[in-house]
């Protein structure tokens, strides 16, 4: 079986894993207090080109859930999109983090929101206390149809957010494969078009269980450190999870991987363009093929079905490890499609 | 100024008011062992001909919450209307007392659930521990537009509901309003059309600050009196509370009460049916105005813009004490209005 | 049966009764837009002789939990007494609404907190993240053994607590008795002596289903009116909290309500002082009779027995309403008691 | 700098590292269903000699706050010693995790829980909803002061526990010092002695960050799984959590370090019994120094004070890689101590 399931199922980078190994002799403090996890406020700062504040924690899920528990009260709510994973597969965690706050969903082609929709939204909620307050827009980056925000886009959605006293959050689950499609730099797609927050996702794309919380403004950090040792999430040796991060970003091991898992997905899109449901801009992609075709593709790849039971639609992931003979094979699989 | 904003701003009825007077003399034992609030299941019992466990609590919006937070885990999600009162008006107490449990919302004219919208909704779903589960369904009767559900309605979308395990919650904050329109019995209208617990109302009817949950499978009740008691909902003068309510069920105040505001909305509609932005079946009236005539009316009419701003519909809500006057100058007006 | 189980077994005074009749006419804004609830916070600003902001809700319960929820983040913990209302009789209803704040308990005779306890367990907290940080220290008023704090002692507790960033938070359930005994005004017994936020009780001296949040610091008022209302705890018709409340600070009914009281209880601890656990300083009354005494007396008395199961001691409360005679009656068995 | 500071300074076996390495090649499918993962209930199942089921996690407080909300609700308690992790080291985790159930404390030499004092503590619970009801009880084996808890010792509590209806989680932090230290089975340990939920150390004596959950009562995990997921704590690449458990169990792992851990700190107890504050049963040493001798110790040795501040008391804690000559210089320091 080939499988194209989710960049989740890949392996570990031999980088990281070789800083790992290299990470492991002798004594280094608990709790975050060692030279790895103490390097990375600035190795961030580099990357992103602003003074940050950056935080390990173990999953996509925490790094959601406690960026928005920080910046968004129990009685507030959280503009995102209706297919997004902090509303469709994180299983409620936003709302358990956060004390009850609320996610309002907002609709949009390729699980994007456009300005004119988040506006629409907003027009419901109303300054009073009998409703839930909106206190934070949360956009993912890129979608979770793959799809990408560019610089502009954000803005728009950043300037309508902050124009209301709400704050803005990226789930960069794929932040890597966003900033690799566009050929930006990770600055111009996060604090400079108006991003507040952002969870920086590493173990899609070659880590093994760190993600990161991107502070860019440290003043909104508030009482995230409580909350992350509340969670569970502050473990206590510390440098195994700071190590893969800091490798991640010092070797360049965000952009190869990424490049690599954009450019299979590119040519799984051209093989068959005619079934494409969405552009394909990083590395998913999404066809709608109907159900026979994907009964007789499973037999040989596994994927997952998209979307509504019986929407014909299906969804192929390829990640940093995909092998490329894979790759062929699907792409061959795809064009003998009638 | 004559008020239309909502039968919240009425008074108490005479009868309600007598009754605590005459509840008032000499000891009686607190936290609902008085005599009052031990007769409620009895009379409940008997006004919707099945057994019933009931329970007092200070306000509609603690009446839902703690009835969905006793039937929907946190780790659930209630499928309720975009439109409706948990969604829009509790400021997110749902999630609260439920410990962050979710509403996914339906559309739908009216504010009312199709059977058709509540099984696409549902289709989202997957059992599985990555997206919250459905667990409930909640309707509102009379809904937030004044719209009713026939039993035959309830019945259909109780019949999905509880073919996926879910329970099937009523806010009932205008039950009276909707058995009246209706003219079928509350057991109708509730427990033999599908519904496992009603949040029965009391206050905007007639009463002070005491509703009451009624769950029609006593085996439902779980752990519902730790979560009252522990959400400050439990009154240590419980007989204050449970004689609103028994006076209201053995007077016939309800059906009194309901029945007049429900007559005084109809002559409203019927003065000016072009403008009827919703059919009027209970006691509010949604009128598409725009906001021209809104402002003109609201020289000497209190009443609520409705919808997102500058929607330019209006909505006007008739209790048990409006005056006839106040609605005979209120039909002229919109009469008189081109 | 004579009872003295608890002031909560009381009526309602008649003041009260009559005040909510008075205020029944014609339509009053909902949700505390009615003159009732405008007025209040100027009536306590007299009473307490300084600027506040007053809120009400319906029962005791739901004032400290509101109080400590608004003033304690999630992290925090609340230092108290360990026999004290909120640890022993709100079935974690301050975890509830705080999110999960702790509350760290405290001995001491009477019920009270000597300073050195306070200072010994604080000593306990270390400024990391590993463990919840002091942020409230509550204490009762009049304790849950009828001791008083006076203000020379409160103030010595409020130091403690405001050089660790810690706010005061009173329990007065029974604040009037307190006052009353020790012929102190009000300011003095509160704000004066250090406390920032005081639940302020009326139902157990005479009122029906309203108590009030005071807060001596306005700024610290923070996001209570929106979990005010996320808690079900935002009366529709308002009015008929408000005039609970203004009718027993304006009629005076807070000091006769609390003196008869408190004297009829010193008339018990007299009968039969021997048998006194703790001097008797307000309306409740506590005695070691052993279980042959009390199972003698509960023939013809209703009361509790007091701490763990089998301990032989009792408690006895008077309340507004409790008859002359029947303390008396009280009075005579306990001094025939041998 | 000789460090004695935690178990949680240390660095991880190779054994794991190389099995991190190993398990490194290729697909695996996401969230648990890879194959190492699948293996983890049979591996514990022999470990244990009985029918288990067992979760990864992340860290050792999500271990026992996972376990606690899962079989403690809201309005419950869980019965723990004063000094237990879960009460001072994680931050209020378990009243996150699990709604806001209440921690209520215990005293006792050792961290230890005596049976008498827990009847004690118990017996001040009534059953009612006034007051939160005792669900569990939670003791840590080894103890936060390094004791054991004998079989016969666990035994005692849990009947007691049981026989209220209480579950019975172990803190397993440090279980293999604790079994390898009384020469008994896991299983004597554990769920022969009345143990239902064990969080199952891993981290601290040899692991990088997984723990487990096990539970001896496969009918007590109810919804544990959805919980996990919306905590963050399903690992999308599984298989590098379950590789480590795996690892340390079927390698023997677990006893060697254990063992080794503990064997060092028996010479450091023995260096200076005259200092030992509490018997040094496994890898942990408590010494009443007074506040000079360990200002002096702490100019080479990095080791916590211990208790509250000025006690005057050290924790000196050995773990697997703990060097020898490091116990041998601090061996010297100790006995060269007046």
């Amino acid at each position: 079986m080939r499988y194209f399931k989710s960049d989740n199922t890949a392996a570990v980078s031999r980088e990281i894993l070789d800083a790992l190994g290299a990470a492991n002799g002798g004594t280094a403090l608990a709790y975050g207090a060692d030279r790895w996890s103490e390097a990375l406020n600035g190795l961030f700062g580099k990357f992103f080109e602003t003074e940050v504040r950056v935080f390990a924690v173990s999953s996509g899920t925490a790094a959601n859930s406690l960026a928005i528990a920080t910046l968004c009260p129990p009685w507030g709510t959280v503009l995102t999109h209706a297919e997004a994973h902090i509303e469709r597969d994180e299983c409620g965690a936003p709302e358990f983090f956060s004390g009850g706050a609320k996610l309002s969903l907002v609709g949009g082609a390729g699980a994007k929101i456009a300005a004119a929709d988040l506006e629409s939204r907003l027009a419901w909620f109303e300054p009073h206390v009998h409703g839930v307050q909106p206190k934070m827009l949360s956009i993912t980056q890129a979608t979770e149809r793959g799809a990408v925000y560019t610089p502009a886009e954000i803005r728009a959605l950043a300037d309508i957010a902050h124009a209301r006293g709400m704050s803005v959050h990226m789930d960069g689950a794929r932040f890597a494969n966003a900033v690799v499609a566009q050929k930006v730099s990770p600055a111009e797609l996060s604090w400079k078009a108006g991003v507040d927050v952002l969870s920086f996702g590493v173990i899609k794309n070659g880590g093994m269980n760190a993600e990161a919380v991107v502070f860019f403004k440290p003043e909104q950090v508030g009482d995230f450190e409580f909350r992350r040792k509340r969670a569970g999430q502050l473990a206590c040796k510390g440098r195994y999870a700071a190590v893969q991060i800091s490798t991640y970003l010092e070797t360049g091991l965000w952009r190869r991987n990424a490049d690599y898992a954009n450019r299979l997905a590119a040519r799984l899109a051209q093989a068959a363009p005619q079934f494409l449901s969405v552009p394909c801009e990083t590395n998913q992609v999404f066809m709608q093929l109907g159900e026979q075709r994907i009964a007789a593709l499973s037999r040989e790849f596994g994927f997952y079905p998209w979307g509504p039971t019986g929407s014909g639609e299906a969804r192929f992931v390829c990640s940093w490890d995909t092998p490329e003979e894979d790759v062929d094979a699907l792409c061959a699989a795809l064009r003998s499609l009638s």
